[in-house]
């Protein structure tokens, strides 16, 4: 029977990072806290410029190209993000368009004319969807090729506990019947509840209370008339505006990060529960390797590790973990859990199952929706640098969106991986990016800077129309 | 073979509502113009605490009962909106939260358990984007069950040419196998470009400049130094987040109307060739019925009508029209077109295959996503109303969302659709909302009011988080 999956993979990822060590000595903590404990190393930093379009761009012109695709064979374009650029243009459109006119020499000038092109979102695991969609679109021809983008900017306030797992980037993949790289099983685990885990709403003030502050502050007469002439008399679009409420947004979301570990964990076994009520697998033997949303390095294997527990319970490995640990009645619950967790057998498990996934993520950070993505492109990447045949392996993934959902599905590696894995050289990029400092970060970050850190990224936002019929259209060039 | 479409329909709109003549007047302008010329009678108002997350949980809970539908039994709740309450969370979690609570009773906490549930967005065809991609999920099972939501606020600057064309509400579809009220074809008709014709971009405002604006006009040292010191000093979050620009999100759109007109124009007429290709259909005769997007109750008889002339071009109603208006070449143009366009043959096409469609539209406004399926449930509910059997009429559906995209495919309605159309009563609901001023509407448009005008809608906000870990999330709840 035909297979359906990933027939090709590519990325996108700022020539910008931030080293922790840097980050962690202008915070004033332990470096080796970041290090060992979250798996961080580097963090990148998109340049001025760079957007959630452009790293799709990027990502989407990689995959065209490495891969020799006509756009005019890619069906649809799904793109799955929470950085999109409009509240109303998806973010995919404007990726499309870069793309379509880098290509029109070559391919013509709308060889994206009957695509199908979107944005989804739900928080990290929008991608997921992207790709759970496009598979049953091109399930029903044989011809049908589909492109998913995840792409995202993880940017937390600095300071914040979120600083240290930020991140950004894109990666591109192709869907089409009997693919090189992956097969995907038609099973899917899914967990839904509404949480307020992280989000991003709008910040809500009240214009007048904004001038009330400043006029306050400065110790002039704040009266109601004083504030209605002052918003009469001046010319500032911002201040003349009718609407008495001003929405902000912010890119930075508002999040707790210990109940998102909590919401992470209880949909992700929710979502393995509905994955195994299907399909029975014995997820600890039958997976070979297990591929995350990563919101930072080490996410997964700390977070896997109580589920992995149940599914060795009734197993020889349970007695192994006991002769090495002892029983957990000898102990109390929380001692026994971090020696199980610190146990030989479990980083046996991390490193056959699960560290070769995390590579890119400690170099790049969170990616958001391209996370789990590039879980998978680094596991495929270094298995091909340390040259391991991985053809016919399994590959359980487990995505997480906050919000809060997580999907869970599985996907069997294909003998031509390699061929398409070969020009991808991810790890290669990732070595030669450059390094800026935190002061410099910090600018990017707080929008001080106008101009790009060393040089242009290739694909970079030109201007933004100020016109009244398209006051705020992004304007993008490709930089030769 | 077994079909899948359309099960069972069911919508949400404000209670409230402008008239046109009130509109018309307080604006300086016949109110003929817009009633004749663009079908415009009333405009739906959200009332305070409605926003696309309480009209999708109306429409999903008014879905469930009128059609004793067990929520456990729904796969996913896919929601197109241009109109999100987040830029993360999906809004369509925010609507099944409602539900589910409300729901709890009857079908348990978590009925939504095992529920894919994402947010979909392309302007005004993402939620026929999650119709598409729900029906491809449905047919792999026999017993899926797929509920597609389309929930939009159609909000326009007051004075601006688009106010007259807003709107509110949500419509509400179940998806499933051997439907009662519409079967989808397989076939869709697709076209895209990227266009600027209409999107909702985030306002990029200096911090430093909308202070200085203040301190200028009154005449206060404006110096850097001046601003720093405020800056520093003041204890509101909107002056002292870092970051030197502040984006302000906007409801209302950016727009070139005459633009988006010649956009969606292009655009239907690439996905109807587009779906011709595949399909070889005669528009004109094997359509019995076109449903569109409607961004006013006339659109879409104006925007068909060149389609429509070349539809006809090689048959004996070309002739027909001949003899009534004339051959184009004994005139110019325009003058022909025009006559065309109000001969009795086209008049007669209106009223058979268009008309119907747009008679909710007319009491409603735009609903953006929603505008579609609302001409869909607007024919459906005529028909009823007026007795007329239907089963076995093909109804041609036209989508397009600016940005640009359009979507056509089409559905043949079944035997038994009456029997789920009638208890939705939607004119019956129409016809007993609440009219309001225009001063009330404006109050509204620009948050100056603060509690609900009348009495609040059954499903409203509730608050908004203040908390640091949880500032901006929504509390909803449902008034008994």
């Amino acid at each position: 029977m035909n297979s359906t999956g990933i027939d090709a993979i590519a990325f996108y990822v700022p020539q910008l990072y931030v080293s922790m060590d840097y980050l962690a000595e202008a915070r004033g903590i332990p470096a080796e806290k970041l290090k060992r404990g979250l798996g961080l190393q580097k963090m990148a930093v998109p340049n001025i410029g760079e957007d959630a379009a452009t790293f799709a761009a990027n990502a989407l012109l990689n995959l065209i190209t490495q891969n020799n695709i006509d756009p005019n064979e890619i069906g649809r374009v799904y793109l799955g993000t929470e950085s999109a650029v409009d509240g109303s243009k998806p973010t995919a459109t404007y990726a499309v368009e870069i793309v379509e006119k880098e290509l029109s020499q070559t391919y013509g000038e709308r060889s994206f004319k009957n695509c199908d092109i979107l944005d989804m979102t739900f928080a990290c695991v929008g991608a997921v969807d992207a790709l759970h969609n496009s598979l049953d679109w091109v399930k029903q021809d044989i011809n049908r090729k589909a492109v998913v983008i995840a792409s995202d900017l993880s940017k937390y306030d600095i300071n914040s506990t979120g600083e240290y797992t930020q991140g950004a980037g894109a990666v591109a993949v192709l869907v089409s019947h009997n693919p090189s790289i992956l097969s995907i099983d038609k099973t899917w685990g899914i967990a839904s509840k509404s949480e307020g885990d992280f989000f991003k709403p709008r910040r809500t003030y009240k214009k007048s209370e904004l001038l009330k502050s400043v006029l306050t502050e400065l110790k002039i007469d704040a009266s109601k008339e004083a504030i209605k002439t002052f918003i009469e008399s001046t010319s500032s679009g911002f201040w003349s505006d009718r609407n008495e409420l001003v929405e902000v947004f912010k890119e930075e979301p508002v999040f707790d990060g210990q109940f998102s570990n909590a919401c992470y964990a209880d949909r992700i076994t929710e979502a393995l529960e509905h994955f195994y009520n299907q399909k029975n697998t014995d997820f600890a033997t039958e997976w070979n390797q297990i591929v995350f949303h990563l919101p930072y390095a080490y996410h997964g294997r700390r977070i896997i590790f109580d589920n992995w527990l149940n599914w060795i319970k009734e197993t020889p490995s349970y007695n192994a973990l006991i002769e090495e640990v002892g029983k957990p009645e000898d102990t109390d619950a929380k001692t026994w859990q971090k020696s199980a967790y610190k146990s030989k057998l479990y980083s046996v498990f991390i490193s056959d199952n699960i560290a070769s996934g995390e590579l890119a993520s400690s170099e790049i950070g969170n990616m958001y929706t391209a996370s789990i993505f590039m879980s998978l492109l680094s596991y495929l990447s270094d298995s091909f640098n340390s040259s391991n045949e991985i053809s016919g392996k399994i590959i359980g993934l487990i995505g997480y969106g906050s919000g809060s959902k997580s999907k869970v599905f599985e996907g069997a590696v294909q003998a031509n991986w390699a061929s398409k894995i070969k020009d991808v050289k991810l790890f290669e990029y990732l070595e030669n990016r450059t390094s800026i400092t935190v002061e410099t970060y910090e600018k990017i970050h707080t929008s001080k800077l106008e101009s790009p850190v060393v040089e242009a990224s290739k694909i970079a936002l030109n201007y933004i129309e100020k016109e009244d019929t398209n006051y705020g259209l992004r304007r993008y060039k490709v930089n030769k």
